[in-house]
């Protein structure tokens, strides 16, 4: 064996530190939900005293049967849509899927906590009281770094992935606490709570880990054949589920219903102009598998603000439109702007799905909000959709529209400051990072069972051995020989 | 580089026309329902003095409960469920999967429309007001076109799909009026309506579409080994919800319970069948790919028309009993001979797993619903299934057996005669399908990525880099170099 | 070709004994049913009469609503997340998938029966009266029977597996009627009826199927990189939908609402800890695909007794938390033991995945059941969970945590016991299973395509042909002209 190099330096070596990352936050988990987490009412075994004494006359009352069936499809979103989205590379999907098991398992343990202390504490009892709708809320947030995930993808260590989303799903609790509940702003999909944050969040990240010699790992930063159809099954589980993500904390009733349609068919308009705008840019119309493993859910990400407004169908199907055209168009021309001269490397391209069809969600939900009318919603309705009650009872929707468009300011802040902090302490030279010429590699931190042309059966199809010529044998198969 | 042929004529550029289908097209659906389509009262805002108006007591007597899970679960076969099931292809997946989902967001959006102004046109204020039910019934409308996609997969351009789809779906909202409004013959799951019509509009189309010289592609017009596995996700979730399918519009009860029990049985029947016709076919009983993706769905198909009749747990055993017989026995007979004497080109056999096995539930609906009797259903339960009211208030029994066979002929009718029609119109040489020896290609309509064996990561697997024999090396790695 | 060596021997042949077996089982399932089995009165037609006589106002207290999407999502576990699991050797797919799905789609026929015959027979009518929970529990069944195949995967013949797949099922309904009715043990999600049973069951059988040569059959004993990201669709799938797998026949309300809360926090915890561990116990920190595929699901395994217990969420952070670790360290540690030592082979170390996380929630179950009061659970609540109703309303929370004991002893001795029976009767050399140099190889049971190496279009991906150097290419495809 001549010219034996070693691809790795030492440092990507994680065996103490991911155990430990891993070990630590679980132990704390434990400890936090002993002292603060309990079931609430309606997953507590009193429900049937709470029944009585609030005259709930049957068990499908319980927000559990409202909840549970989107509560599922969001979890296959979050686990199997965004794990295998980004399967797409060659030789990271190992590392696509599993760390986003990774992240996901271990942020939405911190997500009801964090949202918990803001949104679920009961000051008298100190207890924070989970439920159905907490579980959902949880998987938002993880969404949220999963999303930042996105543009690190190849690039960054579990360690490093585990301190992101740390303090992702701590900055996102603090944004949603002021969007939501402070600004009252509606959000019921997260077009800015979850994707302008998210997305910000994690192309600040990649921008302050800039690395310049990236093109090194050039022959591994693509896709082959079966890794872009494995892509493919995230992409349609997104697709289809995302009404359930979209409705899934929506207020029971028609607004759950009205959500499912709105998405629904947000969704069907981007895959048109997707393929449009794909072909459109290539030599001889051809399609591009990266446009419409992503863009094609554009549409989705853009009604999450206003997916429960009276839009109208045709509203839904225009804002989808809009979104496959601007999502396609910023994956053919800003990512690879953004690249070159923005020093942002955007490994998904989470910039085209995320932000910029977020920031257009978050603008329809302002126009829509401030144009809403009591002859529109119905007066009753009006109050359902905006939750005009309490502090707020008599805020106008024109104000609502000021509000919704003061919260995107706040998302973007958020990702935008959170970014660039968390990027800060991820430059430490302690998380295990790959070179830049290793990225984009599972090699680097998962074992990788032999390959499948260096192995004898593919030689024996036909019911019978083969002998192969000795001198091709010996050249083909050398790799298991050095 | 010797001997450079070009493999494409220039026709198969779609360039300008595919985008140009897609935005007409989506631009049109946009102002048709700007001027037709509302939210119907249970998704609109107004739906909390609707339920005043209505004493409805209880959010989750809104319809969105009811038949949210299912609608999710028919959306999940109607995108990975066929979408994969038709990746099979060693060098199509792209194009099955990713047509198929373009054609399907095109679909249910024309569905919407067409299906509206038959079904839910309010004639008052000229409106089509849209619910859950009607996305559900979009969804099964474009499964129609999906299947007769089967039949022509590999083999036409994504514009020939394009205009398929809108003359399909058209066709099946027509047909749909008189069987289900004119006849007045039930089809919960569409066996009728969804699988005759759309198998023999796929048949006639490609046998007007007779390629003479498609042998010249039969170099790709087969699997890979992982190709046949990703095509058995496609498999398994039509598989797993097609008891949502037959049961999704059923009436609500006893109703859904029922279509549910009885199509799961019959596909759990139509397994068993399947394996034991594949082996007993092959040498040393070895089981073929193909039967398992297909036939073993046949049992689902067939239950389509009778899925909420009295048929009885061994009844539905029984139908799937035969349909995996004769579903198997049509892949290995009846597809090669109605290749070579027919000229009839059905890639995915759909003659076998929806053509035969829907007229099979077809009769077996005909039979069941002539021998109903109050006895068996109660008085109630006879009106519940057969929907006697109205102006079918005194229908019997036996005429309803009768209706219910007219109706497979209507559902025949329009499949041949539409397919008759639109076969021809995409004979035009304007659509840009491919030439006969490059159907079966992604390469035709796809930017493909750079094939596995030809890059150099495969050969670093061991942590070293390997030095070739730089001979060998030149010679495997050519296509690169010429 | 010289030295032409015939794989096989010809006891491989399953030609008519697989078909045989198919076929006779079939039928008797159809006569069965036939005298046997009719809808209950939820999904039977006389529903609408039902409903009057029992004052129920409203089709949503039909249990279909309350269940039928938990159904879907095991349903889903069942076919696509057994399936997929077992889908990670290289050449061992097709058998995985399709051999899971064969005896998943008999078994649930048989286990409709014969718990039928246990739990839901009228001794007035005669009759089995079934309903969507008994198709949750035919698939419950049917998972203890899959737990088994994991262990046999790739060593054994279809015929073996339909026969393993019909004791097993006997054997199931048989000790599940002692442990849930005789000695009314609390077991939701089947840590012990189904875990503890299926992964003792499958062990002892492959201990009797000992073969001492597997060691030839090495060169397929393992993963590719693609087959493993397949194996993730699997692992992700059963992870997801866990929480309804554990809360699907819980009691409505609470019951479900808290399974679902429990089940889904002690699987993230296991996810964290598993990662730990596999990263720990490799060089430079490396993951191991082995343990993220299989260690994850142990928090889901070890909820299944105590899953509608009010263990609080800290408590089900506990469980996972352990059964992470164990059964990683079961992978690394117990797994090459077992097959040294005890001469066990354990294809997907089920042992690890369901046997230890299996115990480990039988006596979690044990001891959260005697320290249960009425002061956490009130005392309806306490009744609700425990069941402490007719024959045992006199119990003690200190005896159901004793009965609890006795059960997991039941569910072990029905597994070793049984496996130990059955195994003897797998032995019979009439089964048709392969030599110790063929096991994990499709090519014995399943027509295979011709493998992608050796056609040609893969040399065709820049638009035009390539002629390749004749020498080489007789070389590389001498397996064709062979």
């Amino acid at each position: 064996m001549q010219n034996q190099i070693f691809i790795f330096s030492s440092n990507t070596n994680v065996r103490v530190s991911l155990p430990a990352v891993c070990f630590v936050w679980q132990v704390a988990m434990i400890i936090l939900f002993g002292v603060f987490v309990r079931y609430d009412k309606e997953a507590d075994a009193h429900w049937s005293e709470t029944k009585k004494e609030e005259n709930i006359t049957s068990n499908v009352e319980n927000d559990f049967y409202y909840r549970y069936p989107s509560f599922q499809d969001v979890h296959v979103m979050i686990f199997v849509g965004f794990g295998f989205l980004m399967t797409f590379l060659k030789r990271y999907s190992f590392g696509g899927v599993g760390f986003n098991f990774l992240i996901a398992a271990f942020g939405l343990q911190w997500a009801l906590l964090m949202q918990g202390w803001f949104h679920s504490l009961d000051p008298v009892t100190g207890y924070i009281y989970i439920g159905i709708e907490n579980l959902i809320n949880a998987d938002f947030c993880v969404a949220g770094c999963l999303i930042a995930f996105g543009a690190l993808l190849g690039k960054v260590s579990p360690v490093q992935l585990m301190v992101m989303t740390l303090f992702g799903v701590t900055l996102y609790a603090v944004e949603e606490y002021i969007i939501l509940n402070l600004l009252h702003a509606i959000d019921a999909g997260g077009s800015m709570v979850i994707h302008i944050f998210g997305a910000y969040y994690g192309l600040t990240i990649s921008w302050v880990l800039y690395r310049p010699n990236l093109h090194q790992s050039k022959r591994l930063h693509g896709s082959v054949y079966h890794s872009d159809v494995f892509a493919m099954i995230g992409t349609l589980f997104l697709w289809m589920y995302w009404p359930s993500f979209n409705s899934a904390i929506c207020y029971h009733g028609d607004g759950q219903h009205r959500a499912a349609i709105n998405t629904y068919l947000s969704l069907a308009a981007s895959v048109l102009t997707t393929f449009a705008i794909s072909s459109l840019s290539a030599k001889r119309g051809k399609l591009d598998m990266v446009h419409i493993q992503n863009a094609t859910l554009a549409g989705g990400v853009a009604m999450g603000t206003a997916a429960e407004f009276m839009i109208q169908p045709y509203g839904a199907l225009i804002v989808g439109f809009c979104c496959g055209i601007v999502s396609t168009f910023g994956y053919l021309v800003l990512t690879p702007f953004m690249e070159k001269c923005l020093k942002i490397q955007d490994t998904c391209g989470i910039h085209n799905l995320h932000a910029m069809p977020g920031v257009l969600g978050g603008v329809v939900g302002a126009i829509t909000a401030a144009t809403a009318s009591n002859a529109v919603y119905s007066p009753e309705g009006l109050i359902n959709t905006f939750d005009f009650q309490g502090n707020f009872a008599t805020r106008s929707v024109t104000t609502q529209g000021a509000y919704q468009a003061a919260a995107m300011c706040v998302a973007l802040i958020f990702g935008i400051g959170g970014g660039a902090l968390v990027g800060l302490i991820l430059r430490f030279p302690i998380w295990g990072d790959a070179e830049d010429d290793n990225c984009f590699d599972d090699e680097v931190y998962w074992e990788l069972p032999e390959d499948e042309e260096s192995i004898p059966p593919i030689l024996e199809y036909n019911n019978h051995m083969v002998t192969k010529n000795p001198d091709i044998c010996e050249s083909n198969f050398s790799v298991d020989q050095s």
